[in-house]
């Protein structure tokens, strides 16, 4: 039974997240749904890299699926996305993994882009896009205090209370906060996130963009390893899932 | 009576063009309602530098507008932004214009995007945003064909049937075609274009980016000044007006 690697691309809006829930679509369930068309009809269960919340976008997620057929990528990769249509869930590329290769665990980096559109105006082009912060932003005050967070440490004041991991420790390699005319874009990388970790720094950031506080505050928070000091939790649509990494990458298609 | 400038951002998806139609609602007409209630309920007309196609984005489309009363522009974009609800239309700016000024005839430049989705999968992400191309394109051979258009020439070729300009002579002062990883991007500045010009340049560039003609080709086209020889008109939801400039600059505020 061969095991495939897809890279995905989908809009979160219309999903309840990556995982499968009771109350609503997932992305999961389209992209089973699809495959067991190309699976006798059998629901082959597939694993995410990362499990994206309700509204997260993904340009680069991974997934595995293990199908009973052997298909060659490019046929498997057109296949799923004629039948995911009409959802917005596509897949860019697709690969035989290698042996032993699981999407989650063999994962070394995973990199993530917020978007903030900070002017008077509401946006137009970019809604469900963006998070709309109409307060003026110091966004080389923000990218200076996110400079504090990096490197690896208990990261318990950015998790969410329902995060599952058994550990807060992550090491955090890459927090940039740059501008782009109205846009304040945040990019993350590390080699993986707790829940919310992301959203919890940008809206702890966005607290000294604003000049309510200092520079050196979200080092503190972490230093408290209180989530009750962060933040809040930014919103979910503007945030996007770019890429995963992984020690022995498949061979594309 | 003061003259009012705005800059607009909308989305074209949902809309018939800018121009007020019988079939449909126009950008025209969410503005023109919006401005009625600032206005004592009186329909001012409006007048926009470009009249965009159904479809067509907007980022920087500028338009004017005559109201009764005397508003801060400040105080007029924040009005126009809370009656323009929930339709993707947006001021982003907005100034007392300058004395004689028009939003079409003082305009000197204008500037629009264009962008190809340029792989395999259907897009997700860019759904409505880009024409989605599979067969793979020489972004390098559309970009040396485009420079044999720059200038001042009769581009009957290139405009629509319908197109109401007593003259083609037009000035094409930039077609830029750049490849970014799965998108080639067209960019295209001109002190004003044809109806359907630039669709009609994207959809013969395309030929040449296929290889299927040379990049002599599109510069033999517009010699020909016959429409009936150019490519197919580019699909409208792809193309975004970028920017107007003026002699005179309004104050944005």
């Amino acid at each position: 039974m061969p095991l495939y690697a897809l890279t995905l691309e989908y809009d979160g809006g219309p999903f309840v997240g990556w995982q499968r829930q009771e109350n609503g679509l997932s992305v999961q369930q389209v992209l089973e749904e699809a495959a067991a068309k190309l699976n006798d009809g059998v629901l082959p269960a597939s694993i995410a890299a990362g499990r994206t919340d309700a509204g997260v976008h993904a340009e680069g997620q991974v997934a595995q699926l293990t199908l009973a057929r052997d298909l060659p990528p490019e046929r498997l990769r057109e296949a799923l996305n004629f039948h995911t249509r009409p959802y917005p869930v596509s897949v860019v590329r697709a690969a035989l993994a290698p042996e032993g290769w699981n999407a989650r665990f063999a994962a070394v980096q995973r990199g993530y882009r917020y978007r903030i559109l900070n002017r008077r105006a509401r946006p137009a082009l970019d809604a469900g896009r963006v998070w709309h912060v109409q307060h003026p932003l110091d966004a080389a005050a923000m990218h200076a205090a996110a400079q504090g967070l990096l490197g690896k440490h208990d990261f318990s004041a950015y998790r969410a209370a329902a995060c599952q991991a058994k550990s807060a420790l992550r090491t955090l390699d890459r927090l940039e906060v740059a501008r782009l005319g109205d846009e304040v874009v945040i990019t993350a990388e590390a080699r993986s996130f707790l829940h919310h970790q992301i959203r919890n720094l940008v809206g702890t950031l966005v607290e000294v963009g604003f000049g309510r506080r200092g520079v050196e505050w979200p080092r503190r928070v972490l230093d408290s390893r209180d989530r009750t000091k962060a933040g809040q939790t930014a919103p979910a649509e503007a945030l996007t899932f770019l890429f995963v990494r992984y020690e022995v990458e498949p061979e594309w298609r």
